[in-house]
């Protein structure tokens, strides 16, 4: 069945020409490509909560959609609190959904009835393009680093997990350097993690890759060293998930041991990261807490069954206990900097504070990298 | 359903009362417990290729009883020379299985018709009795190194793939040390690798594991990294597939990068090893040619289906290449020692050199490790 094609540019949330608001079921990719229409706050919690959307990015926008579309038939002070805290449940430790369940009730809270839904509205379009924009300008900067490793043969670039696209509204973080040199032109191939548990290199990084025919190919896991150490990769970039004040990185569980082997081979290992990402509070990594998931994600196997149909099997036998935490953390010492939408900084206390300052300052500032 | 248990002590390969040779099916395992009977060399033959054993050393000595059986029906020249060569062919690249059927060869070539096929079942014994042997003496060597790292708590053990019982004649190799420890009721958990792509970490290691009762945990291959620096792990052992004249050690795919983890967090990485997995010929990792496997082996996962049949999901889309290096080369650096059954040496071409004494002199040398 060959891949359909995700349309270059196009947004991962958007509006179709009836008005209503289609994205992809997730949970469907890589197998096939079918597109939800959500129309109201129970369309966006039932999303959220059966992960046909995933990303953090992606979450808080169609959370703050689902808010927009409550006060659009309601817009008391009742529906405005019982609609945030039941879109919140729907992933209550995703922190980008709080963040942006937040922001539309500060824009809303002390406007008139009446006003509350137009107003709701402009604020989710405005987090969707913000994120895009942060995405588009994350691009730029990881381009410049990467486009200058290129060479006579394809760049080499190995990434773990999905920080694609469909994680964001358009771009994603990790990818979006890598989009952005396809589309110019530099030849380039990718090393794509299988990503276990959940395999989201192979089912979603891959498909992403097909969709925009950038030359990739899938991989285990435990195979990053070795190809590391045959010179076939020339650099890594990962997303994460929280960075410390000291420039320590918790990404997918797996990212510490190809920071690991990039630091042996002498390759850079890059962290793509809007500022939102960056955690002051977070003394170093030690500080993040570790989520343990669902023993049934290292237990079975999710995927295409013969008849075509998604199923899973089941890979440990009955009697033998798993562990499943779900991110590592990277020490700073093994980044070689942060590509934020502000430039490029140093993983170090003092490169996170230009960073977060730069933030502050607006999107002209840029440091440079070490 | 109850993993049933695995008698300690016994071997892979056994005659049963009725003087048939029987084994488990390896590939109903972790679900079903099978045995198989092998009564001629077109039972080993077949055992071998579908890869219903599988392991180095059973391989070997599932060969040997092929040969010897093949010579009970007709011990002419002609039939040593075919079945060798069609034993040999069940799995091409296995150099344990074209050790063990030439020395076979070696043993009855000269000896007059008649006296060959009790000399071959001889020949076939002895290669099980010592690989046995080898083993259990590798056992003693490392459960001295590991026992000496316990403290008050139970001993956390890491290891990657399937270097265990089931994969030779008894104890197996990395396992060994464990099962020695757990016997003489040494506190002990092992964190296990899954260890994609075939698994045999979660279906055969956990297997094992479960019917001897040693306390263990089933992870994803990305997870070993964080449980090291979160000081959950007090070493790492591993098997081999061979070592380089400088002590570079290659082992299943991913090896590599767990050994650059218990560098970074300063825990001992050992490889369990048998003299005959030297080879002098390589003098380092990179002259050891690395195999590419089959790329569904990468795109499809087996395991248990929800209706108790055996089967594969696809977890890579249609239009996504894969790769699927078979192993990896750990440099002699990152590698602690090598235990082997005439003590443990330094991974470095002093080390090698001296295992290589050893073994000429016999079993009682042995030398201090690093």
């Amino acid at each position: 069945m060959p891949v359909q094609t995700h349309c270059p540019g196009s947004r991962t949330l958007h509006f179709d020409d009836s008005g209503a608001l289609r994205t992809l079921d997730q949970t469907q990719l890589p197998f096939s490509r079918r597109e939800i229409v959500l129309r109201s706050a129970d369309d966006c919690e039932r999303a959220i909560a059966t992960m046909q959307v995933r990303g953090a990015p992606l979450i808080g926008a169609v959370g703050a959609w689902g808010l927009a579309f409550a006060l659009a038939d309601d817009d008391s002070d009742a529906r405005l609190e019982s609609s945030l805290h039941r879109l919140l449940a729907a992933r209550p430790t995703a922190v980008n959904l709080r963040w942006a369940l937040e922001r539309v009730r500060r824009r809303v809270a002390a406007l008139p009835r009446g006003q509350r839904a137009p107003a709701a509205r402009d604020e989710a379009a405005a987090i969707c393009d913000e994120d895009a924009d942060c995405n588009r300008r994350i691009g730029e900067h990881g381009a410049r680093l990467l486009g200058a490793l290129a060479s006579g043969r394809p760049l080499q670039i190995l990434t773990h997990c999905n920080a694609g696209s469909i994680a964001t509204l358009e771009h994603g973080t990790a990818l979006a350097p890598l989009y952005r040199l396809h589309r110019s032109g530099v030849p380039l191939h990718v090393w794509v993690d299988e990503t276990r548990p959940r395999n989201q290199g192979a089912s979603l990084t891959a498909w992403e890759l097909a969709a925009q025919a950038v030359p990739h190919t899938v991989i285990v896991d435990n195979a990053g060293g070795l190809l590391m150490r045959q010179r076939r990769v020339d650099a890594v970039i990962v997303g994460c998930d929280r960075v410390a004040a000291n420039g320590d990185v918790a990404n997918k569980i797996g990212t510490y041991l190809k920071a690991l082997a990039a630091h042996d081979n002498g390759l850079p290992f890059w962290v793509a990261c809007p500022v939102s990402t960056i955690d002051p509070q977070a003394p170093d990594g030690d500080a993040i807490p570790i989520e343990e998931r669902d023993g049934r994600e290292v237990s079975h196997v999710a995927g295409r069954l013969p008849d075509g149909t998604i199923g899973a099997v089941q890979v440990v036998p009955d009697g033998s206990p798993v562990a499943n935490p779900g991110f590592d953390v990277t020490p700073a010492r093994l980044v070689s900097g942060l590509i934020t939408e502000h430039g490029v900084f140093e993983a170090s206390a003092e490169g996170v504070a230009e960073a977060l300052a730069a933030a502050t300052a607006g999107p002209a500032a840029r440091t440079a990298v070490r």
